[in-house]
């Protein structure tokens, strides 16, 4: 028998009491009936369950997989779904039933302290991820937490700040990284966020919670509150919110009760939250005795995931990989204590943890690695006696790899950074080991982008974001050539902070917080600027070389209900075996409407031995060429000529091929009245003609009777002219235009014909 | 005997005839009680007095002094108040009672039609520049009409359009401008603008027209429609319009009249507009016979204007000015056709006319001089034999001076330019050019900002901007160093249009533009963003060098209600006697509201012979400080330092101190309820203390009976938490939250005390 049958002998209290947890983790058992509690721990990069007994950071050992901002970087749905496999399993070994993630807010700002946990600033791009990491976790019968839905980009006053986002921009960005993965992931769970959307909170947004997500999206699992997002229970409830974390002896179920005997809230919608809640427990595993983690096996797997997520930025001279037999300088503290996760919710006890410098030495051998510290850990000053000793073992070896970033306490849940810059202690080391050592390469662990004054002093840097656990272990990998890097930036790096699209109105005054870039997200906003950046979106190189040929599309035209096949060829044309993260980029040629300059429609990554090549096939739908439109409520594709452009980032577009699009979106009909203005009345495919026609037979002798569009001057100066101000204006007298303009209503209405019968 | 006591002597009909105009140009007289009629006409920058039966843009000659846009590059009121003086003479010798003008409209985007017509994208200099023409025509007896109020930066869609503007930017930025012009020029008469204003027609916007205007501007004068701005009669009355032009058998006075018989408009208020009508009359001087222009000594003003205007944007190597006894190629059709006017209502019908090559050949001698057009006037592609014949005379010659910039029928009022770049005919010449002759001197007439993607291949540009009839003479005056150039923009140069703080959100989508970069216009934006910039505000370099010495400020911390009196030494330490415009920014060191970068808050102009030092005194009030709140609803000082800084431009700035302001602000008691933060109330110092004792007396044991303040990693996540969700999250009762929260309030009822009784 199912839980969700048992809804009908609940009473009253023991449905309200199922609408918060038991306590922390758990949710609330009912024993009369034999329902049981439910475990839910903190994600989404590892299982962090917290040890019975301990503090609220001291967890069980799980697997440290490399974080979300990582995972991104293999643009490898496929790798990330055996992650989330990974992970369900250890959810099942330590006795979890809902995972708490994946994060699939978008990176507005850099500076968002949770930004490791979330994947891109690309709504297309942390979509899928999130679906691969949903997919996977739930193949295991493990549910997950969709998360933080919705428009929680920063930390600052994150339980009180206002989102002010207009709907395009939600639509476009920060909705549809969600509406990806509820659609590609099918999540059992969402966890709402703790901020307020454009007034009111999210744990209590019925267009939010309700309308959007399960009307328009299908979504059929519960909502569960941030930890503590819950404003007002009963408002809560009544918009969608189905759990209330955490619960305990002050959890506001007794709120409910009371709504409902006082008739403020309708006992059916409690019941089909508590009946959703009973699904739940229906759709998890039931713990079986023995189920031990894969210690070994999993942490390979985190270290092959790292070894593919890195970022190979710069490699200037093909510095990289180190060649075999050098004499190698290892620096930077951080290849001692390496970074490879970040603080808060998602921090996760590891089961082992790779030491970069160890794996380095076994990568290399023992004799030909030296070491120097550089910089104190728990200090951002530069300490001279440090870089001295550095930049001195650095001269004597054949390259230097020094190992830099963020420290551990920049990168956190509850507080962003307030600035981009790398701590001075790190800045001053590179520059002092570049000026000693011409092959340097630098390893970056952060969590998010970071300025880089000293970038044109080294000819070679790694991104290696949290790598997790293992990131010892694939670091040495890459820097040796056993693994050649394919990891693609998920973001743009800026040069500089204040170039960032949401500077200076991040992280906003007081509890508001103004999105005024609307949809100019990311390198739809450098690129729609054309602004200089240090490192663009889809930006990664590898030590072998691609060519892309013979791009084809399956139509030079077509209607926006049909589908675009897009091919490409993609050959390995260097000496390696290599992958690469075929991107795709729709650019709209004469948009009518506000449009960034291109957007990520699609993407695919290949393997390709030395020479090989393969044709890579993409499909390209309604949406491919759409923006939202706020009138309609809905997706339109503007009729027009659209550019598909691949290549291998943004910035990087090396064919592209032309379609022109016919929109299927109804036209709407010109509202004609006294401030139409006389261009688009004759614009008008339906008004046009006939205020044409009327301008000639009524109107002669007046400033209209000469056709307007003959003159080049009077027309630019007439186009913009409302109908009624040919009044006050040119003397027409005001019945005539009356007349007119209701001969051009009854020309719509003759147009629109068997369409008003509808 | 005052017009203005014939009120009451007026019939409803007739003080209503009177709230329009005669015809396209006359306000309507009264015969009976011998009420004369006025005549308005067009400016700004010269009278254009439409010709007896002749065609709208058919006018009686009158002096073209340089365009607005010119005259604010020379950053000298007093200058401009000369030119206002003589076009007030004008005004009377062409029997003119008001000229319509000027506009000081802020340049949003570069595209704007009507820049040319406008001042500058910072207020301060905006709307000293347009008091000081107000002055001028003024103090002859002649009106001006202030126009186009307000926020109206575009001519797309003008008449319909809809400028949503924050309030904040308004009242800094696009209001501001007004605000000086308004109290430092005291005009007869405003002119409204065609669009609406956050959704309500400017000509009918009561905040605008009365509450702004008059109410907190102290405006004594009549608001005048922009021809045809008038939507609705009636309402435009009751929000403050008083004259609706043109007038004629068209005019909605039969509205007015009808609303007040139907009681729908008070006939106090008709009377009040009636009566500032009749103060106009009364205010406007009677024609004498015989005012005849002064067409040499006005000339010669242009001339001297002109020059004083011209920016000389790079001068590498000091090509100019040009050596006496070059052989100078003059290369561009402009040379022969100057461009010194923009198109629309300004358009004026000169007294004489200069051609820049007769005055080069005066200059330089006849037999030193070759002439080659480069580019047909009419046709903006490139002809290669005419860009032949140009290379071919460039390289004989010992320099080449190449006029360019933007063709007659790319700047107008009406419409706004689709992109920033000058003609490919322009562009090619001007690269074939340099290709052949290393001193090239591009001088560039246009009205607004273009993009240079040829500037490094030239050493040397002056921007002439449309600088009226004497252009030809005024150039060749600073090309052959009779004038030492020391103007300065007005505006930033970017280097691509896309880099513009309103792109891509100008022109907008339909009727609605949305001013998203809010104050964040001109240098604000691209010192915010610390974007790199072609040329940047205040930029404009001399034939000689000056320094800046001994900056002082009056005092290092202050009240804001006090003065502070900042004096510099400005020193020419060059060979040649010229002028320094010397600007003083201020930045907040520390502010706590999102605030731009730097803002200009006082300049002044210094002559200087060599070796000359003067000293420059500025005084800063409380305004030099402060942002508009919009909750106080005024602009206040935040306390905190603000940095001084005194320069050359934006970008160059030279010295700077140091000041700390105390605010005078009233502060506002925190608002104490459930979503309160932890953090805030620990800081504000009423609530903060009472908070601080109470955690230790009265929740020694819950996660609060530690001191929050004490732990980091705690605070910071602590210090976002509303008071009310320590209920769920920490266990702590919501009776014992309810209890602190009203000992908070007692606090700040007990803080408030004598406030109270206010």
């Amino acid at each position: 028998m199912a839980y969700r049958d048992l809804v009908s002998q609940l009473t009253l209290e023991e449905k309200a009491s199922l609408c918060s947890g038991l306590n922390f983790w758990q949710t609330q058992p009912i024993e009369r009936l034999g329902i049981p509690a439910l475990c839910l721990t903190d994600g989404p990069h590892g299982v962090r369950l917290q040890r019975q007994g301990g503090g609220v950071f001291d967890s069980e050992p799980a697997t440290c997989f490399p974080t979300s901002a990582a995972l991104a970087s293999t643009w490898n749905p496929a790798l990330v779904e055996r992650v989330g496999e990974a992970l369900g399993d250890e959810c099942r070994s330590l006795g979890v039933h809902v995972l708490l993630g994946p994060g699939a807010n978008i990176k507005r700002s850099p500076l968002c302290g949770r930004n490791f946990e979330y994947f891109s600033e690309d709504p297309l791009l942390s979509g899928q991820m999130a679906a691969a990491h949903i997919r996977g976790v739930q193949s295991r019968g493990v549910g997950t937490s969709l998360k933080h839905f919705a428009a929680n980009n920063q930390e600052y006053r994150r339980l009180t700040t206002d989102a002010r986002v207009d709907e395009r921009a939600l639509r476009e960005i920060y909705l549809a990284s969600f509406e990806g993965a509820v659609q590609g992931g099918r999540p059992w769970t969402v966890m709402c966020a703790y901020n307020r959307l454009n007034g009111t909170y999210c744990s209590e947004h019925p267009w939010l919670l309700t309308e959007v997500l399960r009307r328009q999206w299908g979504f059929d699992g519960i909502v569960v509150s941030d930890w503590g997002a819950v404003n007002d229970r009963v408002r809560a409830l009544a918009a969608g919110l189905d759990l209330e974390m955490p619960g305990g002896p002050y959890a506001q179920d007794a709120d409910i009760v009371r709504a409902v005997r006082e008739g403020r809230l309708d006992e059916a919608q409690l019941d089909e939250t508590v009946t959703r809640l009973l699904e739940l427990v229906d759709r998890a595993y039931r713990p079986r005795a023995d189920e031990p983690i894969d210690v070994e096996g999993h942490h390979r797997l985190a270290r092959e995931v790292a070894g593919e997520a890195m970022v190979l930025l710069k490699n200037d001279g093909s510095v990289l990989p180190v060649a075999p037999g050098s004499r190698v300088a290892v620096i930077g503290a951080f290849a001692e204590h390496p970074r490879y996760q970040g603080g808060g919710s998602s921090h996760v006890t590891p089961t082992r943890l790779d030491i970069p410098l160890h794996e380095l030495k076994r990568a290399f051998g023992e004799e030909s690695v030296t070491y120097a510290p550089g910089y104190a850990l728990d200090d951002d000053e530069p300490r001279a006696d440090l870089i001295e000793e550095a930049a001195r073992i650095a001269a004597e070896a054949d390259a230097a790899i020094v190992f830099a970033g963020l420290p551990e306490s920049w990168e956190s849940e509850g507080y962003d950074r307030p600035h981009m810059r790398m701590p001075d202690a790190h800045v001053q080391l590179i520059e002092a080991i570049a000026a000693r050592q011409p092959n340097v390469i630098v390893v970056l662990s952060n969590g998010a982008p970071v300025e880089m004054p000293w970038i044109s002093k080294v000819p070679a840097v790694i991104e290696a974001y949290l790598a997790g656990q293992a990131f010892g272990g694939a670091i040495a990998d890459v820097l040796s050539g056993a693994v050649n890097p394919s990891g693609k930036l998920a973001e743009t790096f800026p040069i500089r902070l204040e170039h960032n699209p949401s500077h200076p109105f991040f992280p906003g005054e007081g509890d508001r917080v103004e999105y005024r870039e609307g949809v100019f997200v990311g390198y739809r906003y450098y690129d729609t600027k054309e602004m200089d950046v240090l490192f663009p979106f889809g930006h990664g190189l590898s030590y072998t070389t691609f060519t892309y040929e013979n791009l084809r599309a399956s139509t030079g035209r077509m209607r926006d209900d049909e589908v675009l096949v897009v091919q490409v060829d993609v050959r390995n044309t260097g000496p390696r075996f290599g992958k690469e993260v075929v991107q795709l980029y729709v650019e709209p040629g004469s948009p009518r409407t506000i449009r960034p300059r291109r957007e990520l429609r699609a993407f695919a990554k290949v393997a390709l031995h030395p020479g090989e090549v393969q044709t890579v096939e993409f499909q390209l739908g309604k949406r491919a060429f759409s923006h939202y439109d706020e009138e309609a409520q809905d997706f339109v594709v503007e009729s027009g000529p659209y550019l598909i452009r691949v290549g291998a980032s943004s910035r990087d577009l090396r064919l592209e091929a032309r379609v022109e699009v016919e929109s299927t979106a109804p036209r709407r009909p010109i509202a004609v009245h006294a401030n139409a203005l006389l261009g688009d009345l004759l614009a008008d495919p339906v008004t046009g003609p006939v205020l044409r026609a009327l301008m000639q037979e009524r109107l002669a002798g007046s400033p209209l009777g000469a056709d307007i569009e003959s003159n080049p001057t009077l027309e630019a100066f007439m186009k913009f002219t409302p109908i009624g101000r040919l009044t006050t204006l040119f003397g027409v007298p005001r019945d005539e235009i009356e007349q007119v303009m209701e001969r051009l209503r009854e020309a719509q209405a003759a147009a629109s014909g068997g369409e008003d019968s509808e």
